[in-house]
């Protein structure tokens, strides 16, 4: 048997980069996932699973130079093996290894940590969870249309204030390169640079286009469009005009023209979406519209990052099956919540401490408690070795517990219970067979006045 | 960007003993941990989640000769890391770690994913969940009976039939090497045979003590404790006189005497528990009661094990805390629920496809999803580039979407929408307005036709 002896192993630590989540906020993060499950089944997106380890070619060649970041090592099997580091390669492989046991369009939903051996940095961990709702097996762009609108409810639904949904086309970025004059090689450039247009403006980008050989000519040529501003129907008749004869262009117009309809039709709020022609998201495996959601006031920057990969899935089937899907960052969105104080967070899950008065009494707090948790109430008594008023009065105000029940010889006797209110010291007597009542009662009234908005 | 080029990297396939879950079974995993997660938060046990990757060392010297199947590597910063490998261990580095952020006694619950290098069998996967409720930071009896109690709960909330949580105390699994005059190291002999009493009878156990070299004396002694039977209170009365004078027996006995009285007081239902003599748990961390919820009829065998273990946090503190806890395999559970029908298992989260009827009328359906799913029903549209009615029928025909909808020209000139029960063929024409209404009624209706047991 182990045997502690006094001997710490080491001052327990979790690893760089990882972290506990405690109670209070795990509350919160469980609240957040199961809105967001709602959300994605409310548009019939399903919930799958796929196992964290992967083979290491599963992930390898997607990411790019990111691919550094994948946790790998030799199994005991010799397999080369990778922990998973998003849930859209995963998501790939899952459609290869079982396309003929899915309906197709095939849309699934998997909300699971991810881990990347980054460099940690405030609010950036090496595990995190990524929210992700994907539609697999059609190339219309109504699938694209239900992403969004699927992004923009679940952040209704979370209370997320201005976020707007930025939406560009991964055509039009490639044929900005062509539109300004400059070889292929360079359009990586160009990307990068108007992708800062929002941070550092329209002098700032142009200087970095600059410095990395791009001509003054090519840098304002392109400048001139990504600014281009205005309701998304009129914005893209413009581009159409001056890109004309750009087939690439054209097809990407085409698309997001069809896609902007369909947003109208399903009722979307045009304040939460708009046409960002400097929006130039990083994966490789990006083919067609590519999405961003971003909060600006207060300055929060993105959650998630969305596009459509037609490719993808090839790369694992040698045929390609159309696909696109929106990923939001758990991390990310809690962090906002806390700062903004968006939805309740209560201390803890119970509603109510059953004290228990002495051993002659113990059973009847016993009773009392199994009563209540059969009715649905979140009930606890005191189960500490010691258990004067003093200590259970404590673990009650230091857990946050908003309810007391006393049963004393007295209400025993009675057949009542006293129910204490832990905030105000408001104190009730009433029958056994009404506490469920009161209870419920009390613990509403709690709830409201904790201020914070309900659901 | 990834271009296929019609070179599939390999087939696409899992690790041996990892797999996927589709999103069927996904439904039903979804639906057993919230009914855990409730039934936890109903005793008070507040979530908490740690990470998948752990020192190494945090992991070593805890599970005896199993330590091998922990996965392990070095990771790029050059520390030895190890994936977790049950959610006990995590819990006490977590509550050495966060000591001073806690209220003790804390009850917590975690349900994630565990990993083990182990050969895979049927049922036995590489990556499993585990469903644990564990007390820390009391030794009274009360936090054991609290962990069956929730356990009882938990499983009958599932419908779970027939099972009944065995107990036994180490203490007393400790002194029957004492009482039968064998030496300590022979301890672990006699726990091995007398764990597979229910399994090879009482012959098959002597047999075993035998050829590992106990005396036939010591192995009747054994036997004639183990298979003592009848109301605890009964049994361990007897058991007090046989083994008096053994004071590590006593003490068992008397943490088990205060055990089943919590039992009795907290109305926990007698045909749920029983005291098993036979039972010897293998994890070297436990130091008071031992459980194990069995199911006998089918014969499912172990669906979890659970156990007290006083010293396991000092480990990593150099100052034991208390704590006790159990453990629910999600899996296991699964396949019980699967084989049994105990659940309800819908084949999709959605409860109505909106058909399209061609271009013109696209505006209609979109407006219609928008309105059902805004009034909380799960809804659809076709996705597929060919909108043809029958392929719409046949996406709505494999994926088991209950209801259909469909608005033509006529529909939308009266304001209607025409609904369709899949499975009777049955149709519907209502307004528009009525929609809503109607279509809650059918889907509670095709449900309670499902003929399987609801919530």
């Amino acid at each position: 048997m182990a045997q502690s002896g006094g001997r710490p192993v080491r001052p327990p630590q979790v690893l760089k980069g990882m972290r506990d989540i405690l109670p209070q906020q795990m509350v919160l993060r469980q609240h957040v996932i199961s809105t967001f499950r709602r959300v994605f089944e409310r548009y019939g997106f399903e919930p799958i699973e796929t196992p964290v380890l992967e083979y290491l070619d599963v992930l390898t060649g997607k990411y790019g130079e990111d691919e550094k970041l994948i946790y790998h090592f030799t199994d005991r099997g010799g397999r080369e093996v990778g922990m998973r580091y998003d849930l859209t390669v995963p998501l790939a492989r899952f459609v290869a290894t079982h396309r003929h046991e899915l309906s197709f369009p095939f849309k699934r939903y998997h909300i699971e940590p991810v881990f990347r051996a980054d460099r940690p940095q405030r609010g950036r961990y090496r595990q995190f969870w990524q929210c992700d709702a994907d539609i697999v097996g059609t190339a219309s762009m109504l699938a694209d249309a239900e992403v969004i609108m699927v992004w923009i409810d679940a952040l209704s639904a979370i209370h997320m204030p201005n976020f707007v949904i930025h939406i560009n086309h991964r055509k039009l970025l490639q044929s900005m390169a062509q539109f300004a004059g400059v070889p292929e090689a360079q359009a990586v450039t160009i990307h990068r640079a108007i992708d800062k247009l929002g941070k550092i403006g329209r002098e700032g980008v142009r200087e970095e286009m600059l410095q990395n050989g791009i001509s003054p000519e090519a840098a304002d040529r392109v400048l001139d469009l990504v600014e281009l501003e205005g309701e998304p129907e009129v914005v893209l008749a413009e581009l159409r005009t001056r890109l004309a004869g750009n087939q690439l262009a054209q097809e990407g117009i085409a698309d997001l023209e069809e896609l902007f309809r369909y947003l109208g039709e399903m009722n979307a709020d045009p304040k939460h979406y708009c046409l960002d022609l400097a929006l130039a998201r990083g994966l490789d495996y990006y083919t067609g519209p590519v999405f961003e959601a971003m909060v600006s006031e207060p300055n929060i920057g993105s959650l998630g990052g969305a596009g459509r990969y037609d490719h993808l899935i090839g790369m694992f089937l040698g045929e390609d099956i159309p696909a696109t899907g929106a990923s939001l960052g758990l991390e990310r969105i809690i962090d906002v919540i806390q700062e903004l104080n968006l939805l309740p967070q209560p201390r803890t899950v119970t509603d109510v401490l059953v004290t228990i008065f002495g051993d002659e009494e113990l059973g009847a707090s016993l009773g009392f408690v199994s009563q209540l948790r059969a009715a649905g109430i979140n009930a606890e008594v005191y189960l500490g070795e010691r258990r004067d008023l003093r200590r259970q009065m404590q673990y009650a105000d230091r857990k946050g517990i908003p309810l007391a029940a006393f049963l004393g010889p007295e209400e025993i006797a009675a057949g009542t219970v006293n129910l204490r209110v832990m905030a105000s010291g408001e104190q009730f007597t009433v029958p056994v067979g009404e506490a469920v009542d009161t209870i419920d009662r009390l613990r509403v009234r709690e709830r409201d006045s904790d201020g914070a908005a309900g659901e």
